[in-house]
């Protein structure tokens, strides 16, 4: 078998089996086949596609690159939850105490924020004292005991995927659905879930722009899920807007321990509401879907998901008192208010600007070597179809040390439209794929 | 700028403009750029093409990635001609001395073989004592003192083509009519030509298959003569057969001295006094085509064609009695032949199996680093669309040591198909674009 071959069948809209996906895959991480044979191979795939079962094939090669974790240690259905990444997303800060609430187990690895997008380890670790870094054996034990952890990926997880992702970073080979989706879902089958909901985000703040294209992936997922017989779900959500109003480490925490008290942003709340009964119900919990979400709007109100979240933070170390006490998050020295240099209504928020800006004050990495600043970051004020009038506060930014504070305050700023017309929100969650 | 953005740029079908080629081109020439982001533009290339101006744009930067020769010191319009590459492909052996018999300075570099495909200077150099690593000071002495030179490439013609199509030949980029076309032009650009007369060859034993890419390969060479202010010409040729009757170095010279008395083969005679016209008429030596062929039909019956290459072999240090005496030639061991194992009509012949066949005897190399045999090859005795008998000689093999004598057997064999029916033979020129 020669790469060149394996490069042509592609090129010429061929499919390639199991056998010629694990020579290029193996070959690739071995290092026996070289970068520019596996660029073109990716290229060659970004026009020609994949089909269900190649996608499968190539997602299970690469999940079984490096570690496969075994979560059978833990009892019960694992169902994880992955986003294709926003702006402020606090999701899963608030989806794994809620469905942990509600009895199905949660072992959560996350990753870090890069550029725009936020990560779920760097949000813990602005909770004081707290550990993101349990050992194996003692991140199973925390789920046994107290049925939540989350914590960072540790071990050598798909680096076939690791590899690949890198070169087409560079290639512009990034923006292929079967790629993204083998990539995205390898991660999750080398994490060991039984069961997959995917909230794959689509709009001006997201990876994916349009509904198609966002569809696309979607479908493309719950395919693999099919052919590797792991139960997934997929749900296309809104991300014209950031989610909820914080963006920002320490804020998204505490935008989250509200949101478990059940006063947190509509958006949110609704999109972890039904996200958290996809996975109850996935987990076997539940058969009806709206019984799933009474449970869980329940366990906000009467305190079980906040108690959880405070369960969880001690299990790892962290000072829980930070849910009573807000003021013992980061907070950060300066803060300034945009604001709304006219009177109407909101009829855009760019969410990506919105991203960026958070970034320039600090809350984001511009690249791996970045160090971040937990504190940093924004508060919306008026969301979409808000109306405001001239000189009402549009967001709040939190900063320390800035060097382009003014580039963030402008850029913010921008990323508001104001219309004399008000204009119908979008929709939270556009279609559920299954 | 960044690579990165001009694979994108390419990918999304957009055209690159000269800048951007220039940085791709140079850097990588210069190692800045790696090969696994050139290899995947390669592939962006293959499926969205370039437009004339890109086509032309990326010739010349390829051209000028290197020396370039300059042909003032030989006086008059200097025609170069170029075949894509065929089984049996004599040509050149013939049309150099018959156009300079017609007064038409030939300052001509040729190539070696590769593969199933011959090269002129091995061929030549079965003319004992013929030297084809003139000095560029004598070479260009020669062409003015005798009207022609045929040499070897020297220097560092194209460096930024050598990479790139090394490159291509391992990612399965080659096919890509753009990539192609400039490639093939960059070298004639280099190589100094005022004016390019192109042999597309198209058929099973070409590079081209299909008179569609032949003919979209013809145009986008021609467009890019035309944007570089290069006068081209390109003829579509028939490569379903060998050219002539003989493949093999000594063989085919042979060939072309019998050809120059008039007495060679009807389809490279042919062939020959019509890219022979052409280049001609580029020269600006007649207006009419026809009185070019003419012209070039008096001169190999009246002897002014062979004298030249007498002339020529002398000037270049061979022995110019090779002409009259074909034994002083390189001569195999051993011959045989192969017989028709049915009767009927030659309806196909298949002139890649013949390549190979011959490359199997010794003629050709399997690789740049292979030895080849100058006395080995074989003679076609029957043509496509002749008559035959069970039991007549189809060719005859020659051949010295040769360790699968009975795969080139077989090989050359199954090359021929003999059918009831007699089937009308091919054009031999399709189409001529200018």
């Amino acid at each position: 078998m020669r790469a060149y071959d394996i490069i042509y069948k592609k090129r010429e809209g061929q499919n390639l089996n199991k056998d010629e996906l694990e020579f290029l895959i193996n070959g690739y991480v071995e290092g026996d086949i070289p970068d520019y044979q596996m660029s073109a191979w990716a290229m060659a795939v970004y026009f020609q596609g994949m089909d269900a079962e190649e996608t499968a094939n190539l997602t299970m090669l690469m999940a079984e690159s490096g570690d496969m974790i075994d979560l059978s240690p833990i009892e019960g259905i694992k169902v994880d939850k992955h986003s294709t990444g926003g702006v402020g997303d606090t999701t899963t800060l608030v989806l794994a105490p809620l469905v942990a609430s509600a009895g199905i187990p949660v072992a959560k690895m996350s990753g870090r924020g890069l550029g725009h997008t936020g990560g779920t380890i760097d949000k813990l670790e602005s909770i004081p004292s707290f550990n993101t870094s349990l050992a194996r054996d003692k991140f199973f034990d925390n789920v046994n005991q107290h049925g939540i952890a989350v914590v960072g990926q540790t071990g050598n997880l798909t680096p076939a995927d690791k590899k690949l992702y890198a070169l087409r970073d560079v290639t512009a080979t990034v923006e292929s659905i079967p790629l993204i989706a083998s990539s995205i879902m390898s991660k999750k089958l080398a994490g060991g879930a039984d069961a997959i909901v995917l909230d794959v985000k689509v709009g001006n703040g997201a990876f994916m722009k349009n509904f198609d294209s966002a569809k696309k992936l979607a479908e493309a997922m719950v395919a693999i899920g099919k052919e590797v017989g792991r139960d997934t779900r997929a749900y296309i959500t809104d991300m014209n807007q950031p989610l909820g109003n914080a963006v920002g480490n320490a804020l998204e925490v505490k935008e989250a321990i509200k949101t478990l008290k059940g006063e947190g942003p509509e958006d949110l709340t609704e999109l972890c509401i039904e996200l958290g009964a996809g996975m109850l119900q996935l987990a076997g919990k539940i058969t009806d879907i709206e019984e799933g979400k009474k449970i869980l709007r329940e366990n906000l109100q009467n305190g079980k998901a906040l108690d959880k979240f405070s369960e969880m933070i001690s299990a790892q170390g962290g000072n829980a008192k930070v849910i009573e006490d807000l003021s013992l998050l980061p907070i950060a020295e300066s803060t300034f208010e945009v604001k709304a240099e006219k009177d109407g209504y909101i009829s855009e928020i760019k969410a990506l600007d919105v991203g960026l800006s958070a970034m320039i004050l600090g809350a984001g990495r511009e690249n791996k070597e970045s160090v971040i600043d937990l504190a940093a970051g924004l508060e919306i004020k008026k969301k979409f179809a808000a109306p405001v009038n001239k000189g009402d506060t549009l967001a709040v930014l939190h900063y320390n040390e800035c060097d382009n504070i003014e580039e963030a305050k402008e850029k913010l700023l921008r990323a508001f439209t104001i219309t004399e017309e008000k204009k119908d929100k979008n929709q939270l969650i556009y279609e559920i794929i299954k």
